[in-house]
């Protein structure tokens, strides 16, 4: 198996030796019936950014708007976090769910963010960990396959890819990133799932927040309305691509500023054991770094730098096995476009460990760019396959 | 490894990394000591070729002009038969010898043709192995460190190589067999083994007989000066290289007709426990077929067709651990270049069962052609490296 994944790795698969292999890898575990949920199912999976907390709105947000969204997720390895990491953060909330949980959560709350349990495309677990130790890791073929093995098999009639693109995201090219998503859009119509996927673009961190309970408390301020703008333009884009597959005629910016998505993630986090209420971490050490050097406009703010220092922080694990820690991470006191004075701190490092300070800092050298103009605007979603 | 392994099959190494791959290999175990010989060594090897029986004439032919032979082989796999196992079709000869036993009929006969012991480069075996069930059997680099690895450990100074190009060989056109052999020489010139290759032609059969006892036949037969033409000019033109790299100044030419050559065989073979003097086996069944298509001039006689038809009859083994008939195989009753009529058979097959004719027979469909004038003659050595 070593060295057929080599052998894809340098020579790919052509179309019908995908289709064959990832049917093989959906076959290789069970399959989810949603078919008894009565409403319309979709779900979101995000190629992974800096900051990215979308599927945190998104799921309670198209919940909200009618749609049943079960969105199984794995963890985080590397540099951009994982959405079951996020969510940990908050007291009592639990990641691992029985297949008879999930479809009561769904029924209960409309969504539920939960681990994709070992019987979903268990061979995907073993092939990535040969894929992990043979450097066969960044395939196009075997990501897909990967991706949609585990989507399929979670039983969601649609699903809306968010394939990022930039310095902070796996894919750093378009014309790569775009292979990927017609990738997964064509596996997931050939197995009957409605897919469809945007490119958006991720040279910077989304939002101001990058960690974990930092990320779920802007998540939270965003399903209360009070969202950066960055993000709210990523995730009502996600949204409303979802609710279009979904069938469903509803404006998702309405849901967020009625407070009805909100709703539906206190239920969701509370169907699953957490508080809402709860306060969250925060972490015993905080220290502002990274002095602007210049008075003008911050130009550029890298996204895979900021992502490594909060991963250092301990927001993030070097291998699956390591904790991460819920209150480790970073928040951006400035973003690219707004206004800094020369000596402005643009950073603010948290960690429970003073002494991964250091090396997190070192992560950020030539981070940034400030320029005497504002940067010009490149749009967030790039594109929609 | 098996990743490994297929990444070089696809990407190649580069002549650094091919000679630091090529130093583990040797270093993963001994390196025999045959410097107090008292006379150059120089050894041999082929790629492998249907109806090469070379090496069982030239480590006596040259051990007679002076060198000593030390020439550790392998088994046969596939259609090209080992010399080894045609060896053993002498009653009592050992392939099996220890360090000591290998230098003391060094010493006594000049020349010694025995098994590659499990000390010399043992990481071979283990990457071969790898490389059988990795479909991966078919790169240069991973062929010349195999052959490169077990000569360099086997303690020669100098080394011929003679790479088989054409129908019947491992490598079926020129510029792939020019790059291996040039990849081998480079290879032991940077181990300090004085290394050249030819690259001879290998279209059809060498000599007249393909099989084990036959063979070992034939080669006493051109030992005895009376061999079939295209034999001994191979022959011949290796002996002639061999001399030449070790520094030896003879004629082989003049060793085969005094029986010099002859002498130095039968005291190798006694020296390994074997009775020059026994019959070979003979087989049961006896078979002639491929009755001539029309009147004229052979001009082909397919080399792999006959390879594997004897291959077939129980010459060769299917897996490592079958054994090997060492009364089977084929006999040419016309080569290349031959007056043949209507009808005649072309070929006699041998074997001990009966019902192996059959198969045999298949594999010899459209394995010849016959025309209406004699066939352009080619050079049995194409080029000299």
């Amino acid at each position: 198996m070593s060295a057929l994944l080599m052998a894809i790795y340098f020579q790919g698969l052509d179309p019908a030796e995908l289709r064959t292999w990832t049917a093989a890898m959906i076959d290789s575990g069970e399959r989810l019936d949603l078919s008894g949920i009565g409403r319309p199912t979709v779900d979101k999976h995000s190629t992974g950014g800096v900051g990215d907390k979308v599927s945190l709105i998104l799921a309670p947000l198209v919940a909200s708007c009618g749609a049943a969204v079960p969105q199984l997720s794995g963890r985080g390895l590397g540099h951009t976090g994982g959405t079951l990491d996020k969510l940990e953060a908050i007291s009592g909330w639990r990641s691992s769910l029985r297949n008879e949980e999930i479809r009561a959560v769904l029924q209960t709350a409309g969504c539920v963010i939960c681990a994709a349990g070992p019987g979903l495309a268990p061979a995907d677990r073993r092939l990535y960990a040969l894929r992990d130790v043979t450097g066969t890791v960044e395939s196009i073929p075997l990501i897909a396959s990967s991706i949609m093995s585990k989507k399929i098999a979670e039983g969601t009639a649609a699903l809306v890819l968010d394939v990022k693109v930039g310095s902070g995201a796996f894919m750093r090219d378009e014309p790569q990133a775009r292979e990927l998503a017609q990738t997964m859009v064509t596996l997931g119509a050939e197995h009957g799932v409605a897919t469809s996927a945007l490119l958006t673009r991720m040279d910077t961190p989304l939002g101001r927040a990058v960690g974990n309970a930092v990320e779920v408390g802007e998540a939270v301020a965003t399903l209360r309305g009070e969202g950066p703008a960055d993000l709210v333009e990523v995730t009502l884009a996600l949204a409303r691509e979802m609710l279009r597959l979904a069938g469903i005629d509803a404006d998702p910016a309405a849901a967020l500023a009625s407070g009805r998505a909100l709703d539906t993630w206190r239920a969701m986090i509370r169907a699953q054991g957490g508080d809402p209420d709860a306060p969250l971490p925060g972490a015993r050490h905080r220290r502002p770094v990274l002095p602007a050097p210049a008075s003008g406009w911050l130009q550029r703010l890298d996204a895979r730098a900021v992502g490594v220092a909060a991963w250092r922080l301990g927001a993030g694990r070097a291998v699956k096995e390591d904790p991460v820690s819920p209150a480790a991470g970073v928040r951006c006191l400035a973003k690219p476009g707004e206004r800094v004075e020369q000596g402005q701190p643009l950073l603010e490092l948290l960690t429970d460990d003073e002494s991964r300070f250091g090396r997190a800092e070192a992560a950020l050298a030539g981070a940034v760019t400030v320029g005497d103009r504002p940067p010009e605007v490149a749009p967030l979603v790039i594109e929609h396959l």
